[in-house]
């Protein structure tokens, strides 16, 4: 391959800079390709520790990596700040809320927003948690909910500010139940005077007959058994009829919650429908098997928003190693073509998923992990799942900062991020 | 002094969770009286450090303390997270917007407002930094500039974008020019692709002939150069006219800046005016020698909230150790009463500030301090800064992360909270 000057580089767009845009930027060397990475946001967010930032443990800014400072000084590449609104396929453009660039390949990776089955009208009173504001909107509910609590006078009053309810028993819902009950009745409390809230009432509803419908079902009941330990009511096997200002329906009895969190659905970002090929129930777009879009072999979608069932018969799931596994992949298939330059590359490899295993976590000393034909529980499967978040969490910086909060919440019991912030004023999904 | 049961013990309402109020609660040992502290924050900040917050150093969680967590198992000790509205002297009782409470001692601690001079027009166009959300508002208003630098197509509105103004050259206004200084010139310098943030504008205006009025004028001398040296263009005696959406109008110039900082002037808050005693220009409170309030021997009035001049002809400045030592003294007069019991006290003592010194940060390596007739610049001058932050810094978790964080800061010339959150929406202030 020829010397080049910049200018004739080929020039990617990336949409997102989450998991599988980071690790497509990550796994292309720089030298092949002019890179413009577009997000709305100014960081990469470690969504699988999203539930911690909501539930008081950690700070926003420790599971979160400015995406300038990843690629700082990387020669070649720029981000903008900016919502992408439309891709124009036909001329190779994409639209942003503060301009349009050309590409001569672009990598969609948007991820999920919360989906509500329809039910958009619930986003009000069961927020969702896919960003740092959400999260941060959910730590601040939580504990207005408890100093809301301590001064209320009605009895009534005082238990709906007391209860909270988790919607949708999949890895977030469990690890978010089992956290506020952790942050009742271990954290929170010697800290109030007119209430125990020891005495919180968490619930964690969800509709299949099993939590975490993902993992063995020998697993499924172990998390059930270690949540009950904690407190949690578990209900499985019953749907939410109705989410109101808070009141949540279920199974017919109407239960008067301050607090509801709505961790049942995802859907894929809304720009998959407008890429033009075919998407499934959730928004994401029916991909092939080499990740592209139909008939667009210059358009991979990655991640959250693609369809894919891969050549051993796997419906890849929404989950961070899979994102990362597509960014490279679409990585490993451009760097191909580039070099082979004029000449027709041969035909693309297809995407094979490599399940390396799933956790959830559910307290102190308390997680399900699925390794392959492996399953661990309980303190094993905790500090499997410690080590790993510590070492997939991008940054320095962050692992320090998450390893030392965790280490003192350990020793202390306590949790560094008791505080609210924000005012009440925001809406729920305002910045979503 | 005989055994009586906790209903028997007088009740102290303390108003202010900030330096003042904290002190005084742990200076009065927790027999002696019930406490109840109300605060409209669920957490105590350390507002010296709040420019680091602004200027992305330091996360939100890092220099706040949830206060229940503060005083976890104290006996007798209530907190309220409520917003004052009034006290009704004559029948000693606080009304709050969750209900109200009698008193037999009143500690009001309320701290100060950002005073804009009977220009609260300003407010929305040059926030001011008193709060966590004032800060985490100044973070996401600088780094949005850049983000909108970066993308801008008009050579003058990237220049609006990259002037940042300071207005007020006390020790905040100097702190925070010399972090956004350091922000721009050192952390940012390589993250953008068509802006050069080295090139950023970033000017500190002062009304008065120089910088921090406080100290010696051969530190403020000092301070000025060491800024220069970061690159800040330093303006004296020179007044603000007015201030619009991105503009500033100084000395008949008006000058276009999307990012302005108010720091030039703290009001006490507006509760004082309605304690029924004479108030100075700023609102602060003329309290007597012992702290009370003029015919209101069971009401104090500490920290930025009382005006005094002490029996050595000090004005008490408006500075955390003079609130402490307000808080302190407080608590030894309402102890020494209430060991006393029915026997009538004595004449109360007057408080006497015994100041410790003052210092101003400017950045790496660059401060100014004045320790009596000791005085440091540069280096040394920073150390000692550095030092006396950590040990005042309330909670050990703290301590930690902030020292881990200036650590990383001073080996990488990054900043870890280099994060926006909170999206565009919230006006300044809202939460104020």
């Amino acid at each position: 391959m020829t010397a080049r000057t910049a200018d004739q580089l080929p020039h990617i767009v990336v949409l997102g800079g989450g998991f599988a845009g980071l690790q497509f930027c990550r796994s292309l060397p720089p030298d092949v390709a002019r890179i413009t990475l577009i997000d709305r946001e100014n960081h990469h967010v470690f969504q699988p520790l999203l539930y911690q930032v909501a539930s008081a443990g950690l700070s926003a800014v420790d599971i979160a990596q400015p995406i300038r400072g990843l690629f700082a000084g990387r020669p070649r590449f720029a981000v903008i700040m900016a919502e992408v609104t439309a891709v124009d396929l036909a001329n190779r453009r994409v639209r942003h809320s503060r301009g349009e660039v050309a590409y001569d390949y672009l990598v969609v990776g948007l991820g999920g927003v919360t989906g509500y089955f329809g039910r958009d009208d619930w986003a009000r009173y069961a927020p969702g948690l896919k960003s740092l504001d959400d999260a941060l909107h959910i730590r601040r509910q939580i504990l207005s909910a408890f100093e809301k609590a301590e001064t209320a006078t009605d009895p009534a009053e005082r238990a709906a500010l007391m209860t909270l309810i988790i919607v949708g028993g999949g890895p977030t819902g469990v690890e978010m139940a089992g956290a506020i009950a952790e942050l009742a009745r271990k954290i929170l409390k010697r800290d109030f005077d007119h209430i125990d809230p020891t005495r919180a009432r968490v619930m964690l509803i969800e509709g299949s007959d099993r939590l975490l419908r993902a993992f063995d079902p020998a697993l499924s009941a172990s998390a059930r058994r270690q949540l009950e330990r904690l407190g949690v009511e578990v209900r499985t096997g019953v749907s939410v009829e109705d989410i109101a200002a808070g009141r949540l329906t279920v199974a017919g009895e109407v239960i008067r919650a301050e607090t509801i969190i709505w961790a049942a659905g995802v859907a894929a970002s809304p720009l998959g429908r407008s890429l033009g090929a075919e998407v499934d129930r959730g928004g994401r777009v029916k991909v092939r098997p080499d990740l592209s879009l139909p008939d667009h072999p210059e358009v991979f979608v990655c991640g959250d928003m693609a369809a894919l069932v891969d050549p051993n018969g796997v419906a890849v799931p929404g989950v961070a190693p899979a994102a990362m596994q597509m960014g490279a992949h679409a990585a490993r298939i451009i760097r191909r073509e580039l070099a082979a330059g004029a000449t027709a590359p041969g035909p693309r490899e297809p995407f094979v998923y490599r399940d390396k295993g799933t956790m959830a976590t559910i307290g102190r000393s308390a997680a399900v992990a699925q390794l392959g034909r492996w399953q661990l529980r309980g303190t094993l499967a905790w500090l499997a799942w410690l080590c790993l978040h510590l070492i997939f969490l991008v940054g320095f910086r962050n692992k320090l900062a998450v390893l030392l909060n965790w280490i003192y919440s350990y020793l202390t019991y306590k949790r560094g991020a008791r505080v609210i912030t924000g005012a009440s004023g925001r809406p729920p999904g305002a910045s979503a």
